[in-house]
């Protein structure tokens, strides 16, 4: 039987604090929003993430907090919940915008009355629907009685629990086995989007709940794009053969990024590839408590330049993560704050030119006296491999 | 080598006809708009799908349209659609909102002044972010020039063209590829996300480019979701365990629902799943053009009260079908609209009752003369496992 890290109290606790936060404001209640590609504020308090329709989460100043799901989903979301209290409303039903004849959910005004709500902050604030924005407003009276809670809700979740991070460290491990079956089968003429399903099978087999994103494998001139979705293209020898796979767990989303050759590989693309690797692993030893992070990001950045790369940088060598693959903070030239220990972050050394990218990517935990913590390093190498 | 079904005229002829129903409108042009879970209005129109951030196309009265797109996603992008016009804009980007500092995308006011909009119509308006949507209405000078333009744009879409159906149909053979592949590895004590696993490995090696949505199985009390997502826990014998797997093709998404039991299945298990299958079956017969819609849900609804099981309905026999695996419009007994040739749905029976429930679904072609058109079959049948 599946064992699971995360406890009835740990849910608990997050809520507590979310409203620790909340009081300190002139807010009565927080809506956290999510949606079935960007499930995390929604699973972080419930444990429940959203397919097809979309979720919130109602965490009063006070007292207990509510799911509050669409039309469709009572036993999906009942049987995942850690919140007791779940309310469907019409709001939250699919894009498609089903009719459910006979349905009577409750609007957002009775709602808000039931949790005595007349200010309201909502996280998820840049991608809250408009039209649903409207409801509520009208619920309560105008738009100035909504504020953008996405900071507040940063204050609960930046730094991460040690259950938090068993369960990066647990899909960090599962991702490396995603990897390993596509060292152990790729042959050139498969498809990207079959070496990602070798991948994903692997992963799910091996106790991921989902793949952490859409994972994908880009390859050839595929290979330059930062972002990606597989193709049906084949796979050849002598050309960077990119993989970001990530596994999912309990929520948490990790991902390890590597290039793949096979065959024979051009001497410009090793050292293009090895760049790539030693700034990364520079993120590594850099990255600790202590330390602004503009002065990280400049520094590995600074290395890139020296060795004549600076035109293949498209974005700083981290990000956040957590339940999200990509959370605030980033590691970027301007980023204004301060490391902290516990901080939980992607390494993401993404660099691309003609036509040609990669990425090394690969989950760390700040520490206080010493480099980042590795989550994953499995493959950490030029993979060249013999055909 | 991959072959595709779409060309770049059937792109041409879609813009076209979307002009068409524009120019019948006030407005100066649609913005059809998609994210990494939805993302069937801007793949529609240029075949380029977002991951991590959202996208839109822009479509003037007259003249190209424009594929816009966010800060990451440039070569991805560039690689993937049939409009040539790409425009970046920092709206577009990752919901973990990224500074990205020196780089200086377009705003609105300029985006829209290019194309000269002043009066804007919406596709995806019930998703579409509140903050975008406050950057537009300020660039158009209020929310008094931006509309809903989503039934406008179904005009263009709810009819498939025969490329769209090869498509469909591509994709539902695919997906039954993913259930064979489960019925020839099911065993007791996977799990079912492992079993989703080979499903999805078995879609990606036979040509589909992704699942068509977040496939599942949910086994045991677990079978009573409507809508669901694989869990860890493992498969039994004498239990339902339902299976939801679609693939998607070019962005047509395929599902088949199917329940199977491994060892003896319960008399009651075994009657409760043929009248769903009956049922479905009746909806196949029953569908054909020149039909009230409601007509036909209530004939189907009728028959499954008749037998005692009117507690165990959720919603209506039939949905559309296309890019998204849900689309309008819905087979509601309030749906007051007439079938014609040529329309897709999914023919989706769910029942539930007492913590067990199943749905038998499968595509179809609305057709003039006779019952509809299946698009896939196999394993339509109770599949009762020896193990």
């Amino acid at each position: 039987m599946a064992e699971f890290i995360l406890t009835g109290q740990e849910f608990q606790d997050r809520a507590m604090r979310a409203q620790a936060v909340l009081r300190k404001t002139n807010l009565d209640a927080l809506l956290v929003f999510s949606t079935e590609s960007e499930p995390a504020g929604v699973r972080y308090f419930s444990d429940y993430w959203p397919s097809f329709e979309t979720a919130g989460v109602l965490i009063p100043r006070d007292g207990e907090p509510a799911l509050i799901i669409g039309p469709e989903s009572l036993t999906y979301a009942s049987a995942r919940t850690k919140i007791a209290t779940v309310i469907q409303t019409m709001d939250f039903r699919e894009s498609s915008q089903p009719d459910y004849p006979g349905s009577s959910h409750p609007d957002w005004k009775t709602i808000l009355t039931r949790f005595n709500v007349k200010k309201l902050g909502i996280s998820g604030f840049h991608m809250f629907p408009y039209t649903i924005m409207m409801n509520i407003a009208a619920a309560l009276g105008g738009m100035e009685n909504i504020s953008n809670a996405d900071a507040l809700l940063r204050q609960v979740t930046m730094k991460k629990s040690p259950l938090e991070i068993a369960c990066l460290r647990k899909a960090a491990k599962i991702s490396e086995l995603g990897f390993k079956a596509v060292l152990e089968n790729i042959r050139p003429g498969m498809s990207e989007v079959e070496l990602c399903g070798i991948a994903t099978a692997a992963m799910l087999a091996n106790g991921a709940e989902a793949t952490g994103y859409p994972v994908w494998c880009c390859s050839g001139p595929n290979s330059d794009q930062a972002i990606s979705r597989p193709s049906l293209r084949e796979v050849q020898c002598g050309e960077i053969i990119h993989f970001s796979i990530g596994a999912k767990v309990e929520g948490y989303s990790a991902s390890i990024g590597r290039p793949v050759v096979l065959g024979k590989c051009p001497d410009e693309v090793r050292k293009f590839m090895q760049v790539g690797l030693d700034a990364s692993n520079m993120t590594f030893d850099s990255m600790r408590a202590g330390l602004q992070a503009s002065e990280v990001a400049k520094k590995i950045h600074g290395f890139i330049i020296e060795k004549g790369y600076g035109d293949a940088i498209l974005y700083g060598p981290a990000h956040g993560c957590g339940q999200m693959e990509c959370e605030y903070p980033f590691l970027e030239t301007s980023s204004d704050y301060v490391l902290e220990e516990n901080m939980t972050f992607m390494a993401d050394m993404f660099l691309h030119r003609n036509q040609m990218g990669f990425r090394w990517e690969d989950g760390l935990i700040v520490r206080a006296n010493g480099p980042a913590e590795e989550l994953s390093s499995f493959g950490r190498q030029l993979n060249i491999l013999e055909v």
